[in-house]
């Protein structure tokens, strides 16, 4: 048992630190951002600077021009990197393109990655994840899929309609999931650039962290060549799967670096602000909060650690994915939201990154997976296991 | 004990849930609302619907125009005006305006009502309430009140800062706490359109229900004739106790029927939509949630019925108004968020009214005083009782 | 709307909390109890001191010798009546006799009541209600019901086995419950001094607050005369029903007074007792605490005289008796954990009060529906109202 | 990071798990325990089979006989030990003797090793630490404390009064907490068998797992001579943290142990047990529950892990283990409360292992410092910490 960092990992996780100190949180209030996430403008920018900090997409393979992060490895980055809303951003490991950096490089063809991943990893476009769809078809249960690939000579032709697209908007290509006559779910690479792909509209969020926001998108018959499958024809599911518990947990890194900024933010204004005679934090009432918070940050840590080492051990960890997305997203949730409360009016005002934070982090609690079906998912797990 | 309500109130009750639906639900996707709140135009159109059906100010007295309701039938009107985020808006019972026409009508000069409740019962004019100052100033804390007023003459010079001073903007008069050389807290009635007052901006907010926003407002050596001090010099903060005590409870009242409208909300989609071959109610995860929401709206409910009959009964009822605050805050937050992850996507947002419920709601366990401050009231009485 | 008590039953009230004040409490530490409940000896005498209090079996009807309390005059009564865990033994308002007066009132004929009713209500005997199965009989849900009732000539023979049967030892009869041949659900009436009832034995329970404590109980060809059916044969499950809505309230209303003595002692512990420097209670995480336990003490009370109220309308008042029962269990639960921790070693040894409650307490989140049952009754009464 | 255990520590881990289940779990209904305790007898044997399986006060020095567990070990095998309310009676890894071997092991003179750890490290005797006293003296706060130690001659002679004292009877020793007349604090060693010291009582407690019980002690001019003192003069206070620190921590790897067990039976009951069609573990509102225990069970031992790590590499970890006692102590409470509530009626009975471990765990919350206490020193420390 050793829980100590590499000093190889320290001096990365602080240059981390400091380029979001430096160079990415002085553009938080930057004009170039709205209720649909940062413009092309401001990524391109923040890119760039990572690019220069040697920061960029480091959770990619070496060979695609990344650090080849382990998984502990990037627990201990993209938590820095989430300090800031910009930072994920910046180091070019935000949701959906770090998860879909990571599927296409575990089954794509050479062709697809030199095509779509590697402009990706360069952070030179964005893409999406085409799955959820509107009632009644695939939402957090993706075996009511709707949207329909049926087999045309060399293509596939595609139909359907699916929302929630993060990033849909300024994406130069999709990962569509679609089902075949025969039921079988498979994934489709498609440029977002054709006739057959129309984004209908965005959709209003609470959030406003992910560049492009969220979409919705129709497929009208839309013409993919059977080399664009990604992998294998039938697999839909099991990439899913391959896609979603990495992808889960990378979540938890990213929010765990956001709890962190709130709890930093509210402690800041306990130390400093009076109130009846003494400061905040003098307060009882107000220091039990904090050290909840500090509790909270401290468990989901290393929920996560734990988690990502047993990914870097090679086991699928899907029962300990499950574990740290519901634990982490309630314990990110609980700990922004009692900074809201320390930080009283503050909290509910753009005063403070708080609220931004407060805002982008409600939908992790549903997203990937809402807590129900996870919960649900360790249950069945636990129940199955003889004892 | 009887928990009925007379005919006369069932049919007030009923009137106004027809006039949400028929007159005021179908305005909330209206363009004329941003990210402070509905504008004037609006707002106007809302009022004149409200006035034909009878419904306008109604917890004004008689003779001011109002329907003279006592704090039960209050407790009953303005739980369904809350029904839709601009229900209270329509009916003119929204904050501050609420309150501070029943401060006015309690300590106001008959010619202070004339020139100003009167319109402002009328529905042709806004308010606001000038007390909230930026640190150090007075926060949750009120003793810690900055903003000061210096006597000249036949003339009070009031120089400071209030901030979060909701419907600012466009507000036709304010009124003000300073504190005199003194330190005795007094307030002013203080036309908005003068020289010595400067909004220096709208905050971003987490709500968007309050026409006017929140604001930032500099007292600039504003004058202020003696004349026109709210009742007594001195009584600033035994009168910020009348306005907060019964205010307290008509917020709960309202956010009571936002509550209900998200619940309802979340329930027929739980009804509707599908997961896992069910729907999404049959799923105990969720219709306990959905019972959960059935518990909070039915114990909110009965604690503001019962401080509203203490109050109407005489009763100061400040431990019981702090008790209703801290529950119905509390518990109505609960509803929303548990209404939230019920809609999943859908939840975070615009799709439903739901996601701006949720937004506009989050502040309520923050202003009127904290849960943490009225806990520590309702504590401090507990243990000052002898038993 | 009106949240007054009658003078007369404001009368009752106080002399009830007299009662129990002067002659049920100084008994608390009386030696004739134990890990099973009050003896009959100690039973016996507190039964005498409320006949002579004019307070005995007061919710029966007058014409068995009660005051016949509407709902609501339980409410009151019975809270009073629990602020000593021997209140409701004096008062004879205890589970399961008051459950069983209630319905056998209701549904036995007149030669029932004349025979088995009668000294029950006198206080001079005890009864048992023997419905609870071991694995894999009926338990949380009742259609698992094991026990058989075979028609035999003008009798029944009856076989099974119970338990969790509360009272059992001591008890004079028992209201059975089994199911004939063709499935249909019986009670029946039966003097437990026959040789087809033995008990096997007393279970060790975490409470200790029922005469007679639980037993499990074999019925091995029991003969029942078929006059000895209570009500009609096939209504065993209705006539549960008739049981338990109310009981279910009655048990409410026991526990809040009870969890109203946790806080009282938790209370005065706190005003008095010192560390770092001031009272426990002038510590905020303290005095938070004791604000909660008064929030859920009123919300508790509240929701008990809503739903008595409704019964006393003469509505049937499931859905609301099953939430109390929930909110209450709950609340009270939440309370005397509080108690329990404010006190600390005080709260975890026999030094005061509130160890006992505590470990009386834990079950009624169980019996009578758990939780989790009644949350899923109250999610199906909401899913399938129309709305 | 390495989150894996040396072969050596599965073994031993494995050893002890196969001890617990073969020797040590079919005595847990063993006729010799009560109230207070499992008796000398039971304590003789269990200690005896511990022995013979070389598993007797592993976290002793190797010098006293032990193995010289470092805490990330005894992490490991105290959880095996807390498997069975008995398991750190049979290893003799139980409070207050482990911490007191600690101690003595820390601050202890050679002869004081020789005469009263070395007998307590091979399970010939028990010993007590005599520190909380009754109100108005020192209970979670420790400057509070009143017994006296006033220099005679080559002795002390100590006057005072202490409860909660664990273990008093049939303890061969006591550690002494007592003040001089300059207050500082002190620690003396006197044997039990004292006409000075009188064992007024056992207090009649929630739980029952410590041998001896919780006593009264009465010093009533014991002679102490100044050789034993425990270290040095004065730095009672001090050696309480160095005592508190691991001791902490111990008792959160033992309570998780227990909480597991707990866990297992009711995973085991819901996987058997049916209810309404179908088990009562694919009832979602029971899965939940199964999900959160194990979600508590993860996560409180990477607490616990970490912090013993912190400790192997020589910090003090006051925080970390402030940090741990809070966490582990309020998950394990949930857990355990979670398993009555899905074992339902014998969850409240002795018809399983829970209802003991239910009663025995509460008491967690409060000593060692509630949580209360726990939570302002992290708060503090949050809050003094520059950033």
């Amino acid at each position: 048992m050793d829980f100590s960092l590499s000093p190889k990992l320290v001096e990365l996780q602080q240059r981390t630190r400091e380029f979001i100190a430096s160079d990415v949180i002085p553009l938080e209030n930057d004009a170039r951002q709205g209720a649909h996430g940062p413009s092309e403008a401001l990524r391109a920018e923040l890119i760039e600077r990572a690019r220069r900090a040697g920061l960029l997409t480091p959770h990619a393979s070496v060979e695609l021009g990344g650090l080849g992060l382990t998984h502990i490895e990037k627990a201990i980055v993209f938590e820095e990197a989430g300090y800031s809303p910009l930072g994920p951003v910046a180091l070019n490991v935000h949701a959906p393109d770090e998860g879909n950096i990571h599927l296409m490089d575990v089954v794509g063809s050479d062709a697809q990655k030199q095509r779509w991943l590697k402009p990706l990893v360069e952070g030179h476009s964005r893409s999406c994840f085409a799955m959820t769809e509107p009632d009644p078809g695939a939402g957090a249960d993706p075996g009511m899929l709707r949207t329909t690939a049926v087999r045309d000579g060399d293509d596939y032709v595609i139909n359907g309609t699916k929302w929630f697209i993060t990033g849909a908007e300024g994406a130069a290509f999709a990962i569509i999931m679609a089902k075949l006559d025969d039921g079988a779910a498979t994934m489709f690479l498609a440029d977002m650039n054709q006739p057959g792909i129309r984004l209908e509209r965005l959709m209003d969020s609470l959030d406003s962290c992910f560049t492009g926001g969220h979409g919705v998108l129709h497929f009208e018959n839309l013409r993919v060549p059977a080399t664009d499958v990604l992998g294998e024809v039938g697999k839909g599911f099991r990439y899913a799967q391959v896609r979603l518990a990495p992808a889960r947990l990378t979540h938890c890194m990213r929010w765990l670096g956001q709890a962190r900024r709130a709890h930093d933010v509210a402690l800041a204004y306990a130390r400093r602000r009076q109130a009846f005679g003494k400061t905040l934090g003098e307060h009882e009432g107000v220091g039990f909060m904090l050290a909840d918070n500090e509790l909270d940050l401290q468990t989901a840590r290393l929920s996560i650690w734990h988690t990502a080492w047993l990914l870097d051990q090679g086991h699928k960890g899907n029962l300990e994915s499950s574990m740290s997305k519901v634990f982490v997203s309630e314990a990110a949730w609980r700990i922004v939201d009692r900074c809201v409360q320390v930080l009283g009016g503050q909290g509910v005002t753009a005063e403070t990154i708080v609220m931004r934070i407060f805002r982008d982090l409600r939908a992790f609690r549903i997203y990937d997976g809402p807590s129900e079906v996870h919960r649900w998912s360790i249950a069945r797990k636990l129940l199955s296991n003889a004892s």
